[in-house]
């Protein structure tokens, strides 16, 4: 495939297109992604999440900067699980006005939901892996939100950095308590701010009730003034350390492993999951099982679980010779 | 089953009991599901979400309130999609201070994430129905956060209000854009702080671009100030009116139908993709697929659909004389 190759050389504008195809589920998505994954793998992969208004954008495009000064070619994937109507066109925007925008070293795409979560979470995976195969070096995966569709999402990120600020509202400490679980790096940003140095203690002291064994990394917490480019250094170094850290205890081969099982184990039930829908479908036991559940006759659990049944049952009844 | 009895009586504590059994995925909570479901659909359902820090919870304290003082039993259902890992410990205490967490005739539950997002979705409707089954007239379902999983959790709700208010951060706009799709009825809270008539202003115009056909339903944007409990009332009653308008118009019954619909879909998915899961682990075939994508000569992709060809056709070989 003449994309594949161009692709591969790192030309962008094929690049751009693979990713359109991708994100819109295109029948060759499938090929290109076989065709490039024996080439991944090298990349470097950084997630930034944090819930809204804590300058997640600042922060990444001032890492892009620093990455960049270093020679290093720099992919960011901005997602959006937060608009699953807006088809992503508001961040899309924002992406237009970015500093490194017209960098040729950069590259910057964003990737809003088209549906079901499951389906950002699989096209981040795959567009991680285009930029990868494409020749960046580092790839920043940022989501604007808070929430389990950033676990989903952050599942591709080696390092995972959390980024909160002072002066958050009540329920942020909802979303604190998920995101910590998460978070390979904390940063407090706006730490110009007032309450900046008790959020550091706070966050400090909630790491210090929830670690774990001496051996394992423990995630530091770093103040920044990502408007200023205050803080930015000691990040990325921090993200260097925590890398050097998987790599020298052995995680890194065990983190990797981790999310592609996890991967094959969603692909195959979202496969499986679809055959059994056509054959319902196509073989109009669907509408009879439906018109039971909403009689209120039949549970949705139970008319699901006879669907499943015969399905399977159809399957070798068809094969007697 | 003598807790089924107890549940449909109103028992309060074997209703605890019900949804302790559902949010544990015990296997009995498939058979109390489908014992319950027929005595499901008199309830009311009623939606709120919005970002954190909006207020959601003391708005949803006023509306248990007013429901109350008209004679309705009230059930509210606290989803917070953000801690996959704290199991809503901090929303459980926040919830015991709540204002009619004595009274008789209200019943406060919160449901956190334990794993995958779908298992929350649908411990959130099945919650809703055993509440529905227990006799509760008015059933508020309240999530924490913003994103794709409170579009999925609100599902469950047949009128959904969105809460915002003035001053909220840059990506908010992204947020709004995904939020404004599913809300019946918005409501800027804290609307004594400045810029709520601009923020009123804002959301009308939005509604307008996006408004569909004459004759639908025209979410009205309303003010309140919850902590004083001002502007509940209208809130309370745009519902109602929501709720008449959906009845009227026969879109009631349609949306019923299209969530039940969307429930039986994903039921089916899940319990298919676990058969084939389960083949492929039991058979060794997991391990050696798992291999083929660990040294990256076969994709994700590409590996998961061997599978599910090889299982399927496993199922036919079996079947043979």
């Amino acid at each position: 495939m003449d994309l594949v190759d161009r692709l591969l050389d790192g030309d962008r504008r094929a690049l751009a297109r693979a990713i359109t195809l991708t994100e819109n589920e295109d029948p060759l998505a499938g090929d290109l992604a076989a065709a490039v994954f024996p080439h991944t793998g090298r990349a470097r992969t950084l997630g930034v999440t944090g819930p809204p208004g804590v300058g997640k954008s600042t922060v990444v495009d001032g890492l892009v900067h620093l990455e960049r000064a270093t020679g290093r070619r720099v992919g960011v994937v901005a997602v959006d699980p937060t608009s699953p109507f807006s088809g992503g066109a508001i961040l899309g925007d924002r992406i237009r006005m970015r500093r490194g925008a017209s960098d040729p070293g950069v590259f910057i795409r964003s990737l809003a939901t088209r549906g079901h979560l499951g389906g950002l979470s699989w096209h981040t995976g795959s567009v991680v892996r285009l930029l990868d195969a494409a020749g960046f070096d580092t790839i920043l995966i940022e989501t604007v939100g808070a929430g389990q569709a950033e676990v989903e999402i952050m599942r591709y990120a080696v390092t995972t950095i959390v980024i909160l600020v002072p002066g958050l509202g009540d329920e942020v400490q909802a979303i604190k308590a998920g995101i910590l679980e998460i978070a390979d790096i904390l940063v407090v940003n706006k730490a110009d701010r007032e309450g900046a140095d008790g959020l550091v203690r706070e966050l400090e002291a909630t790491l210090e009730l929830g670690a774990g064994s001496a051996a394992s990394w423990k995630p530091p917490v770093l103040k920044t003034v990502a408007t200023a480019d205050r803080g930015l250094d000691a990040v990325l170094a921090a993200a260097h350390d925590h890398y050097l850290y998987l790599e020298s205890s052995g995680s890194l081969q065990a983190r990797l492993e981790r999310e592609l099982n996890a991967e094959v184990r969603g692909l195959v039930r979202d496969l499986a999951g679809r055959a059994a829908l056509d054959w319902a479908r196509s073989a109009g036991a669907w509408d009879s099982a439906l018109s039971e559940v909403l009689a209120r006759r039949t549970d949705p659990r139970s008319a699901a679980a006879g669907l499943v049944t015969r399905f399977l049952g159809r399957v070798q009844r068809k094969s007697r010779p």
